[in-house]
């Protein structure tokens, strides 16, 4: 990696963490310049404007939760499986996040969903692949006569993420870990109720 | 009410509308001028901070809120019947919210959980009398025999208010109202667990 590059990839990094935890309107460039110890030009240098660094930085925060999901799906072959293993990694953001600040997709959805447009395209886009994968899980969990195949694909999907987004909002607000908890031992039983009778 | 109620009244609701929307770092002080018409003056004549009048405004939204619950609840008087008229005034949010922007209290504690404590406290003061009346409706509808002596109110409460503000929050970004009919058709089907038999 270049100087340069590596310069931009810490400037990322600091960027995701203050954006997440205090949001677009919240974080100035001043705070990325305080974080990174460059100056305004050097900052400029790699990104435009505030906003394209804003969306870089939630591709960053995006992909290390991506990292986390690929990480935890890597040896799971079975649809209930794979389900659960999303669960785990939703489950750890209250108490350890992919970046500071909780879950990035629930930040910039709630502050861009009346604003931002360009954030919440690319919030919209993330959510409607998470939404995707798990449609995908449970259609291959049907086909191979491991789940029921009533199950509702994409009711089940708007289920599932609400909750666990729900989770991350209380377990955050409270700093406690039993909203988490709760729900994830409800989607547990909950998804014990999808399983086909072998 | 006094000429200087009103004003201040009017400035809250505006106020409320513009912090709900765009957040309490999104929206300034100018803004608010923008949208009363008032100068600096008038404003600071009937608050003396941006934070105050930020958690003046959450309080204005609050009410709101709290007014839709009490008109639902009014006429209720089974525990089944409370839990359900608390989720039609949630799926009602999305589409018709309380005050411009959705719901003021999973805005506010999104934004302010790794910031504002003031705002933060206020979202968790909220947010926890919810919860609490939830566990309330749930013991009386055990102490009544109408619902399962086992159910734990306060995972109860907890998965509860989850599943609504994540879908409050996907209904959002998606401008639809699909997520969250999803989620009260399974909260809905969750609560029939619920009864005991009579």
């Amino acid at each position: 990696m270049s100087k340069g590059a590596r310069t931009r990839e810490q400037v990322l990094e600091q960027a995701a963490a203050l954006f997440n935890q205090r949001g677009y309107h919240g974080a100035s460039i001043s705070d990325v310049m305080e974080a990174t110890g460059l100056k305004k030009g050097g900052i400029y240098r790699h990104f435009t404007s505030k906003e394209e660094l804003a969306l870089e930085a939630f591709g960053f925060a995006v992909q290390k939760m991506r990292e986390r999901f690929d990480e935890a799906l890597a040896d799971k072959s079975s649809a209930l499986e794979q389900l659960h293993a999303i669960i785990s990694v939703y489950a750890r953001i209250p108490t350890d996040p992919p970046v500071p600040g909780g879950c990035p997709i629930l930040n910039v959805a709630v502050e861009s969903d009346d604003g931002n447009p360009e954030l919440k395209a690319e919030a919209q886009r993330v959510l409607g692949g998470i939404k995707q994968a798990l449609r995908a899980i449970v259609r291959t969990g049907q086909e191979q006569g491991e789940l029921l195949a009533e199950i509702d694909r994409e009711a089940f999907a708007n289920v599932f993420v609400a909750q666990l987004e729900g989770a991350v909002m209380l377990s955050k607000l409270f700093g406690s870990p039993i909203p988490m908890r709760h729900t994830v031992q409800h989607l547990t039983s909950w998804l014990d109720g999808f399983a086909a009778p072998a």
